[in-house]
């Protein structure tokens, strides 16, 4: 009798596979979800309902063959209308990363990460396309801007699950905007090319936690929005997040003080209290889009 | 001696899915992509790189149960700052069903997909927080408006991703941004929340095709944007694909004529030569956004 291949698969396992996606989901939403422990594809949503970003990376190199495999699935994703709006930078020379990394003091993660990717929203190719055959380009509209950035985001996370499937972590770094101009020019983006998030990527040296979620019943409806409860809603959720994942640091307490009692509504109230990214619109606008 | 589990994986079973995935993204960017046999997670990178769109749809239910994971599995996605401006709302009436489908004739799975999804992004409960929390909201920026927008496309490519892992297909429908007011006001949508895509779910009835992309030397770059060849490399993409799946329709015949050899580029060219959605941007900022 041959020795049980290692990843020998029983209805047990797919028991323990189904109560672990239960146990997450709960963990994130506070209800419960059911889990039918038949369904094929347990793997997989056990690494989206166990969703973690990852800071610290264990001293063990991405190799370039896996690399451009996750890059490859990534730009498998959905594409508006197939109009492929989404390029990947990654940052290999050292310099250019420490330059990189010297702008964004508070994502340390930048500097150590073993990988370092920028994600774009490229609106420019359609327009090359444009020229190439002799047409017009008639949407220097929101809808157009909105498309490549959204194009660029579902790059970005269907990245992130690619690696997760491997064992691999990863951070996004929306902050790379708040110099978006002068990586911009770091990285040579043209008119219409703008980065829309970094991404550190490594093999993760701890396990993560997962981040607690607003309940169902506030973003997801049925036939109708209805957020009519919304206030105590939010306010439940401060409390389990407190009891789950307590805040370790109070932002802008120079202007708001230390609470005793600081939840997920305080934290965000406090940060979009104070102007975030305010010349992000006129970056976008010098890049030539005109989001009429 | 007990039978061996259906599922039972054998080193044979990770080379072929190997060689599957390796097959998939050979079709998809036309050149080779390494793929380790002894990964983890090769189900998940194969249905990531073999990802198809579905728009014809088996006569079998989709449960509720599978339903309501699925949606929690999308919120699990990554979410900029932690803001969760993500929402979904559920079509259930067959009567609102109808009317979103009346406007959508050229998406016929609208009416007939099992379940119809509308995502959407909502940059209201920010607002609600920072009210209940007596701060200012002091983000009127473009960058908070393209956050919820991007986090709404998140949230939809993971619902697919999750889907697509239990054998469950999609085809996301930004066309309901061509009605985005009156979708907005049938599904009760206040300010601040805007539909980004909807998303028609079902068992599918066919395999499905997957899109060949534009190969890495346009879209992946190391330390440096470069497009110097972009033109010769979209000339060779649009006959690479034509030569895989010919379009069957040409865009705008009684505009441009009927071309011999139609590709990507002259498709794409066509499609934004004529403005598309010209309004979304008057819409958005009614909703309350004001772009700055």
């Amino acid at each position: 009798m041959p020795a049980p291949a290692p990843d020998h698969d029983t209805s047990q396992d797919h028991a323990a596979r189904a109560a672990g996606i239960k146990h997450a989901l709960a963990e994130r939403f506070g209800s419960d979800v059911e889990v039918d422990p038949a369904l094929p594809g347990l793997d997989t949503l056990a690494t989206i309902a166990g969703h973690r970003s990852h800071r610290a990376y264990a001293d063990r190199p991405i190799p370039n063959d896996l690399l451009r495999l996750l890059c490859a699935c990534a730009l498998s994703a959905p594409s508006k209308s197939d109009l492929q709006q989404a390029d990947i930078v990654q940052v290999a020379d050292p310099a250019l990363r420490a330059t990189i990394a010297d702008l964004l003091p508070d994502n340390p993660w930048v500097r150590e990460a073993p990988v370092f990717l920028v994600f774009c929203g490229n609106n420019r190719r359609i327009r090359q396309s444009s020229e190439l055959r002799g047409k017009t380009f008639a949407n220097d509209h929101l809808d157009a801007f909105m498309n490549a950035a959204v194009d660029a985001g579902i790059v970005l996370s269907t990245f992130i699950r690619a690696a997760a499937a491997v064992g691999v972590g990863c951070c996004p770094i929306s902050a790379v905007r708040n110099h978006a101009a002068t990586i911009s020019q770091l990285l040579g983006l043209p008119d219409w090319v703008f980065p829309l998030a970094g991404l550190c990527v490594g093999y993760p040296a701890a396990p993560g936690q997962i981040s607690p979620r607003l309940p169902f019943d506030v973003t997801v409806h049925v036939d109708r929005f209805d957020d009519a409860d919304v206030t105590e809603r939010i306010q439940a959720y401060d409390q389990r997040r407190a009891g789950l994942q307590p805040y370790a640091k109070q932002r802008y307490p120079e202007l708001y003080g230390e609470l005793a009692e600081y939840g997920w509504s305080e934290d965000k109230a406090r940060q979009y209290s104070q102007p975030e990214r305010a010349d992000f619109g006129q970056f976008i606008r010098d890049k030539g889009f005109r989001l009429e």
